[in-house]
């Protein structure tokens, strides 16, 4: 096959038959296809969904089952959390970094409550409870949980701290519950699927429209004509390892991936093909669970010069970020007798020592370096405070109760739980664009196909299904409504 | 003008007259054109070039002029430099990062030598000398200098220094001479040129070859056949404050820029439309002078939390790419009564004070963070020894001197010289390539349009004028030996 563009796309005109035609094609049934295609069929349109596994479900139904919500919903309000759109907006833009997407996050914070009643409309519980371990899902049913360190510096001081993270009504890990209920609601829309059908190209006119998908199903190929658009939600790139190498080297070597055999990054090179531009493709969420529970976070982290590099008690997805991509995956979490315990992941320490110093020289630090670390963290500790990077009062307390031990945070042997965030870009109402801005007609994607609103590194769990479902439900609405061709 | 993709480019069926044709159309005369143009004219092909300026030079003619070479060149032969290919590669590979691309720095380092008698041959003049102040072109004529830190650690453990940036023979900055002197080689071919020539768009085939260019000259389109190939070598994007603020946001405040009006990014935008991916467009040279005179790495820099972050004594290229990507663009030089002179941008101290104690609480340093630093830099310094970030010991000296000044080179209050490295993905000989890392037929490029082959940050001075000369040069003559249509 010659993949050469535009050959890598299907020139419309030398399409001899359609197998099947919809107004819309959605690319791929996790949640950001899911709430596509429903919002496309409420939309009165004709829909077919392509899917390559042998069901929906995708990477969204491997995930943690958060959902990241906010701006006063039903659970926030029943649990005592004040929250408004715009503290709520005024935390994201702010865990993003620079180039975050306002353009997205404004929208998404503003419609948050609605997609909360959305959601529950379609059949996915969610209990009017608060669970106080930040960080994670609960292990029990409850909901409610801070998972994006608003509660932490420097957002405590931005934005009235609320947490977002909602898990629905289920014991443990709820992705595989959350997508149950997400499909049985597509299964009460009249929409085609098709599975085991693997999206290989997009057929287009000779003026640039998306007109159609080629396919193919057992070996056999299938093209399918969409009258209004085609909506690409294939999910990322993570599984592909020469796109990871390219884009975002640092990722080789992280374990697990969040991910499934699916995110290849097709529906990213899909919408390329057809003149999409990318962004943020050397993004990546990286969750690093150390100091889960949290009360770990009464330890401090260091890289490899024995320096400090965040606040131990904000969400690990930032810990996770800043040790993988500011600090080269090289942290280690220093803890005293009374502060260690067995985490989440089940870390031993690495080494053990009764003074620090001989825990510097057993470990390889630069001599002294840990020494001056802990002596400046101690001296201001021993006050409750933290002068470099804020950490909350409760969770600071000098580090002197030997044995003193080091967990080994460094990728190569640690949990770091990694995705792509990169992908293509488009605008709010998913219409994906050319490197100039302009919208390519017919063309539409939404989740980890596109690139996540929050801009450099990832703002808190549950933001992945909180694009998806919402740019998701967009891109439906905005293929349903296109005039057809 | 509608430009949304595939009507970004322009149908060939739709050209109804070429203005004029070539074999190879060349887009922008830099260093990259030019190579590309000279190689092409010299395998006897027609050639056009297209410049949009009212004449050749670019942003290389802007520059310092420096070009790195290495593996034994004559300049490094005559001054007693032992350099073999293989060293050079290990360099660059190191100083690249995580995804250095070695299918060109091989034939970078291999080639070198032979670039530089090509060079010479061009009639551009190396003196055979060496000047012994790092990190920057020589206010003299003469020629060798360290630019990349390969004598500072880490570098200098892996692979044996040699000093690689080649200054042609002429007083200060070299940048106009060296341009002056390649324009003059390119006026020894029989090229044609136009001038104020502004390319918009590329003509394909409905295969998706390129076979020309859509170019605007005084508000006049146009159109330009090209037979065998057309080669973008039109600079990057450091002044699309778009394009910058999407991709590479942390350069917004950065000034100067090492750019010309011409690097508005449209050379890769041409590329794009075209079915060509981009690579490492969030990544950008920085250089902060601060350290030069280069002495002035006695002191020490800072980060906002008063935590060292660098060898001071390293190339000012990795000084700036730290301080501005990982260090969110805050850092201070730290030094005393001894090390103080005013540096080659003029800096006055910011604070000053007494002790430490005094400076830290001046500047607003979390209180002990930088006693902290100072009290560990200065145990080992008594010895000579920098145990975090290996130091050369004769740069290596206790902060003890009273006064104590900070200089401040945070982004927004110092000289952070930058300019954009991401762009179009090539093969060594030019091709552009698709995100699937296919050829687009009839479609290369070079220089700053494309990504620059040393992965994550800027190995060292005058490498972005080697990789355009040197994959220039490839460029056209891939372009020259095509079949053409």
């Amino acid at each position: 096959m010659d993949r050469n563009r535009p050959t890598d796309l299907r020139d419309a005109r030398d399409v001899v038959r359609y197998d099947a035609e919809a107004d819309v094609i959605v690319v791929g049934l996790g949640i950001a296809g899911s709430c596509a295609m429903m919002e496309a069929c409420d939309r009165g349109a004709e829909v077919l969904v392509l899917e390559r596994a042998g069901g929906g479900g995708g990477t969204s139904a491997n995930s943690g089952g958060l959902i990241y919500l906010g701006g006063g919903t039903p659970v926030q309000k029943a649990t005592g959390f004040d929250d408004e759109p715009e503290e709520m907006f005024k935390f994201l833009v702010a865990a993003s970094g620079p180039a975050a997407d306002e353009e997205k996050i404004r929208p998404y914070c503003d419609g948050s409550v609605e997609l909360f009643h959305w959601l529950e409309a379609q059949g996915l519980p969610f209990k009017r409870s608060f669970y106080g371990e930040p960080g994670m899902e609960s292990p029990t049913d409850d909901c409610l949980v801070f998972t994006g360190g608003e509660d932490a510096a420097p957002f405590d001081q931005i934005a009235r701290p609320a947490p977002r993270g909602h898990k629905p009504q289920v014991e443990g890990k709820a992705g595989p519950f959350f997508m149950q209920k997400i499909l049985e609601a597509t299964g009460r829309r009249a929409a085609s699927l098709e599975t085991d059908t693997l999206c290989e190209t997009l057929v287009v006119e000779v003026d640039g429209r998306v007109v159609g998908v080629v396919a193919r199903t057992a070996g056999e190929e299938r093209v399918f004509r969409a009258r209004r658009g085609v909506v690409l939600s294939a999910g990322g790139f993570s599984v592909n390892s020469e796109m990871v190498a390219r884009h975002v080297p640092q990722l080789e070597g992280c374990n697990p991936k969040n991910a499934t055999e699916g995110d290849d990054g097709r529906g990213i090179r899909m919408g390329q093909a057809a003149g999409g531009t990318t962004l943020r493709m050397d993004q990546a969420e990286v969750a690093l669970p150390v100091t889960i529970p949290h009360r770990l976070g009464r330890g401090i982290f260091v890289n490899r010069l024995g320096q400090r590099f965040i606040n131990e008690d904000t969400y690990y997805g930032h810990i996770g970020v800043e040790a993988l991509f500011g600090q080269d995956g090289e942290a280690w979490l220093l803890v005293d007798e009374s502060s260690y315990e067995v985490n989440m992941v089940g870390m031993q320490p690495a080494f053990v020592g009764e003074t620090i110093a001989e825990l510097e020289e057993e470990a390889g630090f630069p001599p002294g370096a840990l020494q001056a670390t802990v002596g400046l963290y101690n001296r201001f500790a021993e006050r409750g405070q933290d002068p470099l990077f804020g950490k909350r009062a409760s969770m600071v307390q000098p580090i002197t109760s030997a044995p003193f031990a080091l967990l080994d945070a460094r990728k190569e042997h640690c949990f770091y739980a990694c995705m792509t965030l990169g992908g293509l870009v488009t605008r709010p109402g998913g219409e994906v664009v050319n490197p100039d801005g302009e919208v390519i007609p017919g063309l539409y994607a939404a989740g980890r196909t596109t690139a996540l609103f929050t801009g450099r590194g990832y703002a808190g769990s549950g933001i992945s299904l909180g694009d998806g479902a919402f740019f998701g439900r967009w891109a439906g609405r905005s293929a349903a409504s296109a005039s057809p061709v």
